[in-house]
């Protein structure tokens, strides 16, 4: 158990930000949220999941949406209360405590709004280990639980409780409520019980990303490593590609920002060029035309200067950024996991090979 | 007090297809679903809004979505129970009775197989006295009634509760999970208070649907009067038309069946063309290019012969079909009544003027 304060906040979103792999919304929106409920009402108390009795009600909050009409909607201030109130007339039980359902610069932090606002503590622990831009797409559907009950509401103040035969029917039929109420709206999805949380979620995500998030902030100059070196190091990243933005190809449809970003080398990379597909998250990257990455693991454009990560709706010509690949969480590499979020669900024609296995001999590792 | 058994069904089914003035689904399927319900589980006792306590629970029933669809996609029989379950949920108190929303061959028929199923009874009232498409269009509104909680379920086994700010964003966001669903769902909204049903509901619109089926069902030659004349009487109703079917334009769109039929006179009509516009109901009726007849006044197209009503999916050339007009529950006539439902809001350029303004001094009336 400790505190969530303003650093603490601060260095979250950008660690975050950096696994939402180009997706989970603007860090800098999703930060003022968290602070202004933190600043209005005192720090949060983070558990470790094993510090949650394991019948208490657990409930992950999240906004769901395009991340582009994120970034320009505001929340209205109300929402978890709403959300606290449905979920917990329904189950007739109060709400124990709340967890982010994915990590990324808007969902890692109103989960900390939301806690601050109502006075529960915040689980270290989520649904992803990054951002993956459907709902059945959790750890927790591998575990065979139900996004249902799944309660939705918008700043207006309209609520919708949603019960699903199964995750797919809860995602379609929200996603049509989503883009009805304007194309962003906050949800809470997964109730599980303490026991639920213990066996099936992502454990210390909040901290792996203060951690990221203060790595970034605090890359030096110095003799020994390169600023780049330092940071590939502290994330345990690889360096897929280095370029400036050539060219952003984008769409939103159904709900989504799809696209992909075309890169031309700088430095080491100079001449080559790359490109990383995307919808929200980025989801496959290439290099001369050859996968070097793709789903679940994490694929994150940042900085080459700063390595504050770009996402995906903030991604402009002539930037420059560094592609860096992570390794997902294990249990993704599962058949059950590939099938859910692999290449080929998202219409990409391969198999998955692990990061590693695919960058192996290459520049790539630090 | 009464009980609803076989007969009586087969009357409202047709009477009740006749007052959705071209809307409320097919009373073929209607009467199925209803029949089935009856014979399994028993007659329905019919209630007059009279005999429910004033602190009655009260919910309408309907399937709601293009009436296309419902002729094709099946009923699955445990929707009634899950909006039972649902609806008492939400509010920690048992529904005491159901009653139709609309009147229409579906829509007059599906809160009696409810009944059966629930062994609840029937009010003998409903919130339009005829069929609107959408879901705010109901005397309800006009007594700042809330639609929401509305609970939906499909055939499938999803449910979802709404609870909005407005009525129209009941409607916005249900439509778009009925599409999502497959464009026809089962639904209960306006739960209301029997205090509310008193003061609000059209009433004895059940028993109307009855007398005006077993009229069409009795018509017979006479020497008095034609069959027409006869049938004109009992329905109270203005002749608008009679013509046989030319040309029918529709288009399925946003969840609702557009379109217009066009009619070329025959009788004393012969020579001249009309011509009926329709969103699911009829809305505005035209005789060489001139409006005699728009909501919420009802249009209702039948049978030249049999006097069996043409609902608008039914629609088809060389049909020939008498039009019929019929003054709407007085309460729609109101300022209110014509913002909610009068011929501007669907988009045709006219001012309200009543039926029977119209029709003064033409052939029209019987």
């Amino acid at each position: 158990m400790r505190k969530l304060g303003v650093q603490e906040i601060e260095d979250i979103a950008l660690g975050a930000a950096f696994l939402g792999a180009g997706g989970g919304g603007d860090p800098y929106v999703g930060k003022l949220v968290a602070l202004g409920a933190v600043k209005e009402c005192g720090e949060v108390t983070l558990l470790s999941p094993d510090e949650v009795p394991d019948d208490a009600l657990v409930v992950p909050v999240a906004m769901m949406g395009a991340p582009t009409v994120l970034a320009e909607k505001g929340i209205g201030g109300k929402e978890y209360q709403t959300l606290f109130k449905m979920v917990s007339q329904f189950f007739g039980k109060e709400i124990y405590a709340f967890m982010p359902i994915e990590a990324g610069g808007v969902n890692s932090m109103l989960p900390i709004a939301a806690s601050a606002r109502l006075g529960l503590p915040l689980v270290d622990a989520d649904g992803m280990g990054r951002a993956f831009p459907e709902l059945q797409m959790v750890t927790f559907t591998m575990g065979g639980m139900s996004a249902s009950p799944m309660a939705l509401t918008d700043e207006k103040g309209n609520s919708v409780i949603f019960e699903t035969i199964t995750n797919k029917w809860t995602e379609e039929l929200a996603r049509a409520v989503t883009m009805s109420c304007g194309g962003a709206v906050s949800v809470s999805l997964y109730p599980m019980t303490g026991a639920q949380l213990k066996e099936y979620a992502v454990r210390d995500i909040v901290t792996r990303s203060q951690r990221l998030g203060e790595a970034i902030r605090t890359v030096k100059n110095s003799t020994e490593q390169s600023p780049e070196e330092q940071f590939l190091e502290a994330a345990e990243g690889y360096r897929l590609f280095k370029g400036k933005i050539a060219d952003v190809l984008r769409e939103t449809r159904d709900g989504f920002n799809f696209g992909k970003v075309l890169l031309e080398g700088i430095g080491e990379c100079r001449g080559k060029n790359a490109c990383v597909e995307f919808q929200n998250e980025n989801l496959a990257a290439y290099v001369e035309g050859e996968i070097v990455a793709t789903t679940p693991d994490l694929i994150c454009l940042v900085d080459t200067e700063t390595f504050v990560p770009v996402t995906t709706d903030a991604l402009k010509y002539g930037k420059r950024v560094l592609a860096v690949g992570l390794k997902c969480f294990e249990k993704w590499r599962s058949k059950e996991g590939i099938e859910l979020v692999g290449p080929r669900y998202f219409g990409c024609d391969t198999d998955y090979i692990p990061l590693e296995e695919r960058c192996k001999g290459g520049i790539y590792h630090v």
